[in-house]
C-alpha cells in the first residue's frame, strides 16, 4: 500500500529498519573495545551472562538467529534421548517459516499438536501417541494473533513433561512482551522450561540476533553446533551490542506497549466489521480482521492515511475461505507519537466508512 | 605473549579487531538507507550482483560465514548427484575447523586427498577410488603456509573434473590475495570452478561475512538452505556494508601485500635457524619456522619487541615431532607503517640472538 509509506504516523513498531538503528546504537560505544572472537571475549560473554541471569538459566549463548538456535536445541534433546521426534503447534515458526529444516538437516519428525486455530492444551500433549524427545511451545502463539494459555495450563504442561522425561523448550521470540500479562518475570516463566530462545529484534527492536539459554551442558553442546552451522562468527558484536543497547532502552516499556495494544484493540473493535484476535490482547501484538476483501479494504485504509496521516498496515492478507482480509499489529515506540485525537478521529472515520459502504459481496 | 600486545608496531594484519572497524565503515553511510530484509533489498542485492560480476559467476549470495556457505554448496552438489561423497585436502578448513559438520549435519563422506604436507595434485584426483560429487580446493592452502599449485595444474584438475562430471568448488577465503601471484583476475581463476566462496574479513579486513557464487540454479537452492541454517537474517547489513567499504579500500592493495610478504620472508630467511613456508610467498601469507622450542623462542621474541617495538607474533605453535615452533603471518595495512630501518635492525638482532644462543636441546 503506497499511501502507508507516506503516512505521517505509523501505528506499529519502533521505527523503520534503517541503517541509523545501527549507527545510533554504536554512537556512544568506545571504539577501542575489542570485538568478540569466535564466541569468546567480554563483549559476548558479558551479554550471555546477563541474559542467563535475566532468563534464570545456568548459561546462555548468543546466536545470529532464532532459527539456528532452536533447531539446535531440538537436535540436542533428540540426540540425548536417541529419539528423533518432537512436538509443537501446527503454526509455530519452525514449522512454517524454516523450509522444513528439521527433516532436511536433522531427520527429526514433528508431531503437530491440537488445532491450528487454537492454543495447545494439556490434553493435546497427553494425547500424543508414542514418546517424544521435546515439546516446543511458542509464547505468544504469533500466527493466531499472539494468544497465550492461562498460566496454570502452562504449569500443568510443564509438570506433565517433567514427569514423563519430555524436554520442554520455549520459543520465546516475544518473551519479554508477555511478562506484563502474566505478571511474572522472564525468569519465572522460563523456570517452567528446560531451555528458551529470545529474539532481540522484535519487542526489543535490535538489528538481529538471539539468545538460547538452558543448563550448562546443553549450552556447551550448543557451542559445538553453532560452529557446525557456521554461526560462530569471528565477530557477532554488531548484533550483540545493539541488542544490549535496545534492551536497556525498551525492556521496561513492555507494560506500556501492552496497555497501548489493549487500548488500540478496543478502539478497533468499535469499528463496524472489524475485530481483533485476541479481542483483548495479552501482549503488544494482535491481529486485525476486517470483513472486507483486500481489494475493498485497501482504498479505505489508503484514504484514512491520506486524510489523517495515520498508517495502520503496509499489507493485507486474504483469508482463503471468507476472502476477507487481516493484518498483524505489534505496538512499539511509534504508538505514543501519534496524537490521540488524530487516531480517534481516524478510527471514527473508518467506522463510518465501513458502516456506510457495505461489502460488495 | 604479553610483550606483543604492547608492541608499537605489529607486523601482520590490518589492525586490531576493535569496534571502531565497524564505526569507521558506517561513518559515511546514509542513516536513511534501509536494512536488507531477509535476503532482499538493494543493500544486499547490489553487493551480490557486484560480487557475481567480480567472480565471473551468474549469481552470488551473501552468507554470515564461509562455514555455512561451503557445506551448503557441497550438500547441493551431493543431492544433485544422489551421492554423498566429496573430496578435499586433509588440512582444509572444512575438515579441521568445522566440528565434523559434513558428517553430523549432512551424512556426507569426505575423501582426504594426497598428503597433508603438500598440495593436491592431478594424480591424487585421478587416484580417487569410486565416484565423488564434488572436489573442493582451498587456494591458497592455508595450513601449509598458503601454498598454491601451478596454474597449469589447476587447469588440468578443472578439465579432469569437468570431463568426469565432478563439481569443482573453490574455498577462496583468500582468493583476492592470490590474484597478484597468478597474474589473473578473480573471475579468471573462478572460471575453472563451478562455485566459489570468498571471505570479507581476511585480506579485505571487514567484520565477518562471505559470498558464495555460482550458477543461477545453485544460488537459488542456496537461498533455501541459508534459510534452513538460520543464516537468512532479517538484516545482514552490518557485515555487507562493511565488507563493501573495506573491499573498496583494499582490493587494489593485494599486490602490495604480496610484495611485502616476499620482502619480509626474504629478511626472515636470512635469520639463523629461521625459515618460511613457502620460502618465497605466493600471496600475502606464509608460515615462519624457528628452530627453537616455544619456551626458547618466546623470551627472544619478547626482547625483540621490547628493544625495537616490533611485534612479530602473538603465539607460537609447537611441532609435535621436532618440538620447534612456528607461527603464521598475513600481511596487511600495518606492515607499511613500520619504519624500514627499525624492522631491519630488529631482524639483524634476531639473527645474532639466534646465532649466539644455540638451541638448548
Amino acid at each position: 500500500m503506497e499511501a502507508f509509506m507516506e503516512a505521517e504516523y505509523i501505528v506499529g513498531g519502533h521505527g523503520s529498519r534503517k541503517i541509523k538503528v545501527l549507527q545510533e546504537a554504536f554512537q556512544h560505544i568506545d571504539g577501542e573495545m575489542y570485538s568478540d572472537h569466535y564466541g569468546s571475549g567480554e563483549t559476548i560473554e558479558h551479554f550471555q551472562r546477563r541474559m542467563a541471569e535475566v532468563l534464570g538459566k545456568e548459561a546462555a549463548i548468543f546466536f545470529p538467529s532464532g532459527t539456528m538456535s532452536q533447531q539446535i536445541a531440538l537436535r540436542i534433546y533428540c540426540d540425548q534421548k536417541g529419539l528423533k521426534r518432537v512436538a509443537y503447534h501446527p503454526l509455530c515458526h519452525i514449522e512454517i517459516h524454516e523450509e522444513n529444516t528439521l527433516k532436511e538437516l536433522h531427520q527429526i519428525e514433528a508431531v503437530l499438536l491440537g488445532d491450528k486455530d487454537r492454543l495447545i492444551r494439556l490434553e493435546d500433549v497427553q494425547a500424543i501417541e508414542g514418546d517424544i524427545a521435546c515439546l516446543l511451545l511458542e509464547l505468544p502463539q504469533r500466527e493466531i494473533g499472539g494468544q497465550l494459555p492461562q498460566y496454570e495450563e502452562l504449569e500443568a504442561i510443564s509438570a506433565y513433561c517433567r514427569e514423563r522425561g519430555i524436554k520442554l523448550h520455549l520459543d520465546g521470540a516475544r518473551l519479554f512482551e508477555i511478562t506484563p500479562y502474566y505478571q511474572k518475570s522472564a525468569a519465572e516463566i522460563c523456570s517452567l522450561f528446560d531451555s528458551v530462545y529470545v529474539s532481540f529484534y522484535k519487542g526489543i527492536g535490535g538489528i538481529a540476533g538471539a539468545i538460547l539459554a538452558g543448563d550448562e551442558d546443553m549450552i556447551k553442546q550448543s557451542r559445538v553446533w553453532k560452529r557446525r552451522f557456521g554461526g560462530d562468527l569471528i565477530g557477532l558484536y554488531p548484533y550483540i551490542l545493539s541488542a544490549q543497547y535496545y534492551y536497556e532502552q525498551r525492556i521496561n516499556k513492555m507494560g506500556i506497549y501492552y496497555e497501548q495494544a489493549k487500548q488500540l484493540a478496543s478502539l478497533l473493535n468499535q469499528c463496524h466489521g472489524v475485530r481483533t484476535l485476541p479481542e483483548v490482547p495479552v501482549s503488544n501484538m494482535f491481529h486485525v480482521y476486517i470483513e472486507r476483501t483486500p481489494a475493498e479494504a485497501e482504498p479505505i485504509l489508503s484514504r484514512m492515511t491520506q486524510q489523517f496521516g495515520i498508517g495502520l498496515t503496509s499489507y493485507l492478507n486474504e483469508n482463503s475461505e471468507t476472502g476477507h482480509c487481516s493484518f498483524e499489529l505489534s505496538l512499539g515506540d511509534r504508538y505514543e507519537t501519534i496524537p490521540e485525537d488524530r487516531l480517534q478521529s481516524a478510527l471514527i472515520w473508518l467506522d463510518e466508512e465501513l458502516r456506510s459502504h457495505g461489502p460488495k459481496r
